[in-house]
């Protein structure tokens, strides 16, 4: 991954072939202390993604093995148990163009993901809200 | 819904379930007096949903009823007819991860929306512009 | 097209039927020399849109012909050969609303286009990285 841009709260970042995504996101976010952020955009591609949709109590999880572009990407970083936790919903293009996505587990980049993210100051923490959700929220003053 | 984050034009708003969706932010944003506004950023899960398909002089409707993943939320804030107009677009996963999408007309939060939105200081309005076409303008000077 | 706002690096333009999409984009960026931008968000339709997937070494090409709602668009612009290079994918609905996308090469506004731009104060360039790859970076010091 390179840092392309980081300015005024905007940061760009291209992830490269190979690398996890996204935890190698999670990781570059605790290194440099990024709590609180929107995903905005990323567009690329990935392989061997796990996606899964959520049926109001687990996920039902699907690996999509071959290599896909990214349509969309959109989210945000929160803290959840002390560590920064990316939260993103994928759309992926198969083989004839068609669309399919979810929650994005893993992948892993097959080219490139040029991403975009707006730092915020603010204290976004993930909170036990039932079964495996956990609500994004902020601490009670 | 509850305000998470709401600084340098930046906003970040969640949504509950049961909450109706773009009603309840559409309301929020005439109590707030938001005018202009980009959406960039929506993710959770919504049921019960109405999207559109635009022929060029109508909507063709559909219904969605199953909760189902957002995997994107694009759009804006305007002023049509002295009331904040939410317009987005969405793409949503269906239970075989399949995306479908369109113009949203509303839903109903199943699960969470987290969604991220530009406020802006413009003017922007809705013009009518033939059949049921209304332009997003700014007035003429 | 028109400019409808353009303040704190945030700009929203409005493109009309009959434009092309994104060459028109990418002629404004020269004339006003945008160089670097992020690209978080573009809701409308578009007609005779020509849509790829990459295979790692080039491109599938594909032409949809019908008037289509744009889903989402996400991306960047960048300099490219000392030209201005939108870099986008889109997800699009088709006539029963199924989605389906890919980078997106050109296709004509058949109704608007509401695009979300964030310029950057950045340099970021395209290097040629092997085939037709070309990747999102910035000069060295």
């Amino acid at each position: 991954m390179k840092v392309l841009y980081r300015n005024d709260s905007r940061t760009v970042i291209r992830f490269d072939i190979g690398e996890e995504f996204p935890g190698t996101l999670a990781n570059w976010c605790e290194k440099e202390k990024v709590e609180s952020a929107a995903i905005v955009a990323g567009i690329g591609m990935l392989e061997n993604i796990e996606i899964g949709r959520y049926d109001g109590k687990e996920y039902a999880r699907e690996i999509v093995q071959p290599s896909s572009e990214i349509l969309s990407l959109q989210g945000n970083v929160s803290m959840k148990e002390d560590k920064p936790f990316v939260h993103l919903h994928v759309s992926l293009a198969d083989e004839d163009m068609t669309a399919r996505g979810g929650h994005l587990f893993s992948g892993t980049v097959s080219m490139t993901i040029e991403l975009v993210m707006i730092e915020l100051s603010a204290k976004f923490v993930r909170i036990p809200s039932g079964g495996t959700f956990w609500r994004l929220d902020i601490p009670q003053e």
